[in-house]
């Protein structure tokens, strides 16, 4: 490092070396949203700053041209693999237009994701992906919607992953017929009695899976009654708690149905040590299908989202879509059956 | 939002309504790295600003100050949940000092390491934290050593976590001391012939944590023969394919010892394929104490590294080291030994 000491060139030296001015120096390389400068002195600049050895700032950059050229995303805690998922999906397509990623994680404080939005809007990040769910309460999300409203007007644009958001283009999940479909196909192989861990009532994921689940059931004959509907935490706790609830009130299932992979986890671990077998005793159901439960065992019976093209589908529609809600679309999950729900007979 | 079709107020605006001059608001508002304003002056400008309605732009204060409130990460993979936890712990660390995360990554190229550095530098990240193996190839990085020179020369500030760097402070995981008392520990469980899934001899973490191992059981009286010493990757196929070269074979050992976590769970999958049983005919053990491992069956056996601990070691050198490789670290690495390696008797 022997050129630590010689300081970096600037603009202003490039300029000089190239003979123009430094405001044409400033437009040949960091561009201008209003002004273009001619190919031959465009040429001129950048060979100087080559020659000179000048890094361009992409800061800079990003005044002159109003936007930088990295994408704000925010999650709720990248440890849980859904998340990490998306992130690395937006995180490789973002690659392929030459764009970074500016992640924020909110620690699972929902208040906080108003506070995220604004400090990524002062980035001036080109578009903002929120991932993950909406709660119910009006009072949570009231300072995301100032946020969110603050940095559209300004002319970003936001995308909701995962998560309804009036006025923003969203990708849905089809939670509500992934999990009728996953209601057919446990009735189709002689469940009956399942006990629903359906998650916090105001958690909207968790809502509409555990409404389309029920629904179905009750459509096909097998209501769920209210004591085999468990409101727990929407986490791998929230599993664990709801399948110690129900083994403690002794209930009779034939099917615990999770309404996320993490709480399917959190209840096969509470099984295991309070001597239910899993899938001899009962069956088990995540939701989600997220990669980790390759190694798990028995092999997780679940709804498959695909989290890659929703990945895909989020950044196209931050950096195409018109960003008023019109260009929304909807994601299919899908049931996939494995050796956690195996064929019950005598039901 | 009925406030969409107004523009929103620039600095000038700022300016004219506190009646300053524009440089003034500028220093105000963004700082400066040189010159302060009044109080007085100062209180006035942001009365101004928000009453307005302006927000501050963070790549404008960026420029006055010369950095920015992110700090850059590069990973390979986010899915690989080892790099997660270690994102998420920066990201969380980087939160309470109100700095946010810009990631890259790599997709596992690590030639791309270089272009990413470059990428962060434009971006004038306040720094950046690579994470990591480094490859015992001079040619995989030179183009990264050139981005890390041009970087550091500008007053950038780099930190490489799990990775050896020169000039560069680090936070070094011992490897070679883990794995060394991991073979302490399954000799004294009656352990004598291990299959090491060693990955490639290129690979520094890889290389570390075979030598260690191989060193104290050559120590202990039970050396490794060069058969029971597989190069595969340093991935969960590689743990497949090492495990399948071993069994095909016919080869002769009492427990597998895989240089990570995702290889072990790779082996372990290609063992029960083949009607190997773990731990009843095998042991097993990876390195790394991911959290996923918590739903894996038997549990396995492993070496905790610190990954939290890792992170925000990192991120306080990002801001506060020497920057010179002074500031180097080391964090110890400890086996955790559970089910999948159960004592043996009669070795």
């Amino acid at each position: 490092m022997a050129r630590t000491t010689r300081s970096a060139p600037t603009l202003s030296d490039v300029a000089r070396h190239a003979g123009v001015s430094l405001a044409t120096a400033s437009r040949a390389i960091n561009g201008s949203e209003t002004r273009t400068v001619g190919e031959e002195l465009r040429r001129r600049v950048i060979d100087s700053a080559q020659s000179l050895g000048y890094a361009p700032n992409a800061n800079a950059q990003a005044m002159a041209r109003g936007a930088t050229r990295t994408i704000g995303v925010v999650v709720h805690d990248l440890t849980d693999p859904y998340f990490a998922e998306i992130a690395d999906g937006i995180a490789t397509a973002a690659t392929e237009h030459k764009l970074f990623l500016t992640l924020a994680t909110t620690g699972n404080k929902i208040e906080a994701l108003g506070d995220m939005v604004t400090a990524l809007d002062s980035m001036r990040v080109r578009a903002i992906i929120l991932v993950g769910a909406r709660w119910k309460d009006p009072d949570l999300h009231r300072g995301l919607h100032t946020s969110i409203e603050q940095y559209v007007r300004r002319g970003g644009r936001v995308v909701a992953l995962g998560m309804d958001f009036p006025g923003v283009d969203c990708v849905h999940i089809d939670n509500e017929a992934g999990a009728s479909a996953l209601a057919e196909a446990l009735v189709g192989r002689g469940y009956r009695r399942p006990l629903l861990l359906a998650g916090p009532e105001r958690h909207s994921t968790a809502a509409a899976r555990a409404a389309g689940f029920a629904a179905r059931m009750a459509e096909l004959g097998h209501p769920i009654p209210p004591t085999h509907r468990i409101g727990s935490d929407f986490t791998r706790t929230g599993g664990t708690i709801g399948m110690r609830l129900a083994i403690e009130a002794g209930l009779d299932y034939d099917v615990v149905v999770a309404t996320s992979d993490v709480m399917a986890l959190g209840a096969l671990h509470e099984a295991s040590r309070s001597g239910v077998q899993i899938p001899t005793d009962v069956g088990l159901t995540g939701f989600g299908d997220v990669s980790t439960l390759i190694d798990v065992r028995p092999s997780l019976s679940t709804v498959h989202v695909p989290t890659r093209q929703l990945a895909r589908l989020g950044l196209d529609l931050a950096l195409h879509g018109p960003g008023d809600g019109n260009g929304s679309v909807t994601v299919e999950a899908i049931p996939v059956l494995r050796d956690s729900t195996p064929p019950r007979t005598g039901a």
